[in-house]
């Protein structure tokens, strides 16, 4: 391992959050909040310890598959524990370890939180808070990259650990290109909502609030009631919109600004991903409205919502759908397995996970009555190779075991089985809110500090997609023995 | 696909199954039960249709894939069809429908119940629904094969399809004794539980009907509190010994006989099976003795009997495990989905698969070292091919697949998810009871029938693990595009 470069790359982490501190910083200060001074102390520590970081000499400056790995995983905890500071120095948590987990919440766009009454909290703080989604949802590192030419260099392995979905591309040749265009883009469409949103009433202040929620699918709110608080039509379509927007692969959409459409429209993810969305509206519309709700425009705007709030694993509620019928708690609970596309700012297994094992299964039935046949398995007529589709394998089999044995380690809370399992998948799969205890209405303030620090650690792990972090904490004769 | 044969080969399969109820109807005779009749008439119509298929004239009589496929899903169709009449025609259920799920139950050993007050009905319906278990443990066909000598050319493609796990193999280099080798062994044990239940003070007939529902991973008794009723450790132990042991691979138990034991101890299927029992049992037992019992003994009596149970689907309880703590419960049901060893009785998913996904995992995050390094998945040293762990993969992804879609169809009947998910995991897995509405205590009848027609074709998927009845049921262009 080389950590000279590892160190200098984590040291420039540092001094890129310090600086993505200083709009929260301008908030604190204009509204003479308390958290004006935790966040001056916070910028001026992870500024001066990330200079020393950069400081420090290496022979040869190459990233390898080890340099990326740690380099992705530790650069996460680091920005965590930074960014956890000003939380925790403004005393809105009652300890560190609630700072750390709610910040984790918001860089992995999770969303997930122990903090009652938000409203009162300081607007620097919220923003902040808000901010870590928009931060985590393109990538902390993809942003440097973008930022620091020197790390171009073996910065495909970065790219890589980072990254959601099993098949990173480039979308340029240089990877430094690729990473302009996928925040050119990600800017972009920022923008827009945050015009749209103030377009429809909302104040600029809570439009960049929501906007960050929603692009980085993240869902922090600074409503107790989150988007439910907004009685308009208007603004859950937008934000609902912009939700399955950013649950698409940004990469086609570098694509279709470039006018070829096709390549969006005929891309077998992004069509699996819009029927899904399709089907699973209808079918919850439908029980709302034969069960609950007796009204079919409501019933189709909450499910159409919260559809798109679940598989993109952004978490905003309009209604509390823990009360809602057995039938579309269970539609929801699934959706929070598949999640968005890969190359989106979503969370959970992935779309394109779930069509691969699709067509195996397919291709397996076929094999019954061919049993020779040789067949491999495509997706947008690119056939598939067997090391991918053993790693599509390998992240499925991984997800459902930490998925069981977390599970397990949280009901030792004694808490009953769907809150165990939902707070665990809503964590794991990056989405916030789950069922019952740890429903929308609800929050995560009750559990003990251990089970907050596992919880915290398995968002870490859904962000990057299991192997990072494992790898970096696997036994060592799980390296050896290759 | 040579309709012939399969016509001829089901014939035979009716002929031996009316041979089989003989028993039955002596037993009716000699208490001279309601059920004397319904018992002669099932016979004589069994025999007959079966005799007239067997007549049936074929120009060849080689069995293919597609062949072997048609005979076993067919096979288990129509003996649970002829299977039901006698139930039905006593009386003992309102319709034929409940007879159906019942006897579907006992021959996929699944042992889920919609007879209530079991304790009033005829002996000879009792005696029929628990050897329905012992006939479907090893598989019907597999005896029809091994008493039907002409039924050796091909007969493997029928075997492979019938036996559980994903690579069958044979033990002789002729099938015919193959099957003999596996039903001496069978029946040996099956003895061997008989004589120690009555040295321990059960019944002769009582000993014969739990005796079938262990060693077939069955589960039904002849009494309301199951095995709770006995209060006597010595039965308690006797059983528990027998479902661990029934859930081994039983071609294991041919190379310890005959002296190779080491192949047993080495096997590394049957290791983790042991392991997982082990450390089940000891957790549940901590959990119990903490939270409820308070008492060592009986936690670890209550534990392994119930892991035991649950590991090897069978189903038996000497407890209300609904009552357990949620951690104990979740135990349970992650076990539900594990299931036995390849090539037992039990079924669920098999610990073998679990143990190639364990592989395939840990291959994967040594790779994240050595991109290029190529480690093939080992188990007992050799090699599984590429084609057998996609097998196993599309295996598992379509379980869960189907344990999903299933769950919302049942979440239908309004039922909370729990009772939804556990009634799907326990029919699908063949274990029988599942928590809450079907939990040890409760049972299946409150479903509507077609919920009760679903669940039945669950327990029949998940006996002839999930593709041979899914290829004779898949559309055409997915046999056709290969």
């Amino acid at each position: 391992m080389n950590y000279g470069i590892v160190t200098r790359v984590l040291g420039s982490l540092l001094i890129v959050e310090a600086v993505l501190m200083l709009p929260s910083y301008l908030i604190a200060v204009s509204n003479q909040g308390p958290d004006r001074m935790p966040f001056l102390i916070t910028i001026l520590l992870t500024a001066i310890i990330g200079g020393l970081m950069t400081r420090r000499k290496t022979v040869q400056s190459s990233i390898g598959a080890k340099e990326g790995l740690a380099i992705v995983a530790l650069g996460w905890v680091f920005a965590s524990i930074m960014g956890a500071l000003p939380l925790h120095l403004t005393g809105v948590t009652n300890n560190y370890i609630d700072a750390f987990f709610e910040i984790v919440s918001g860089f992995t766009t999770t969303g997930a939180t122990i903090l009652k009454e938000i409203e009162r909290l300081p607007q620097g703080i919220l923003f902040w808070r808000s901010f870590t989604h928009w931060i985590g949802g393109m990538g902390i590192l993809v942003f440097t990259l973008a930022l620091m030419p020197a790390l171009g260099i073996g910065g495909f392995q970065i790219f890589k650990a980072e990254s959601p979905g099993p098949m990173a591309g480039k979308i340029a040749p240089r990877l430094r290109d690729t990473a302009k265009i996928l925040y050119i883009t990600y800017v972009t469409i920022t923008l827009a909502e945050v015009i749209l949103l103030s377009i429809g009433g909302m104040g600029v202040y809570e439009s960049f609030i929501h906007t960050f929620g929603t692009v980085g699918t993240g869902g922090f709110s600074n409503r107790n009631g989150s988007i439910g608080d907004f009685d308009s039509t208007y603004i859950h379509m937008v934000i609902g919109f912009f939700m399955v927007a950013s649950g698409v692969n940004f990469s086609l959409y570098y694509s279709f600004f470039r006018g070829k459409s096709t390549e969006l429209f005929k891309d077998e993810e992004f069509r699996l991903y819009i029927k899904i969305i399709v089907i699973a509206t209808l079918a919850i519309a439908i029980d709302l409205w034969m069960v609950s709700y007796h009204n079919v425009g409501y019933s189709l705007r909450d499910s159409f919502f919260q559809v798109a709030s679940i598989i993109t694993t952004t978490g905003y509620s309009t209604a509390d759908f823990d009360l809602w019928p057995t039938f579309s708690k269970g539609i929801l609970l699934i959706l929070m397995f598949v999640g968005a596309s890969a190359g989106s700012t979503g969370g959970g297994m992935k779309v394109i996970r779930i069509l691969v094992m699709m067509k195996l299964v397919k291709r397996e039935v076929g094999k019954l009555y061919h049993p020779r046949a040789v067949i491999p398995v495509k997706i947008n007529n690119k056939v598939i190779s067997n090391e991918t589709v053993a790693r599509i394998n390998s992240f499925l089999a991984l997800y459902l075991l930490l998925f069981l044995f977390s599970t397990l380690l949280v009901s030792f809370e004694q808490v009953d089985l769907i809150t165990a399992a939902s707070a665990v998948a809503a964590t794991l799969g990056n989405i916030g809110p789950g069922l019952e205890l740890v429903g929308p209405e609800q929050n995560y303030a009750f559990f003990s500090w251990p089970i907050k620090l596992w919880l915290s650690f398995l968002m870490l792990l859904g962000r990057l997609e299991l192997f990072t972090i494992i790898a970096l904490i696997a036994p060592k004769n799980w390296r050896i023995d290759v």
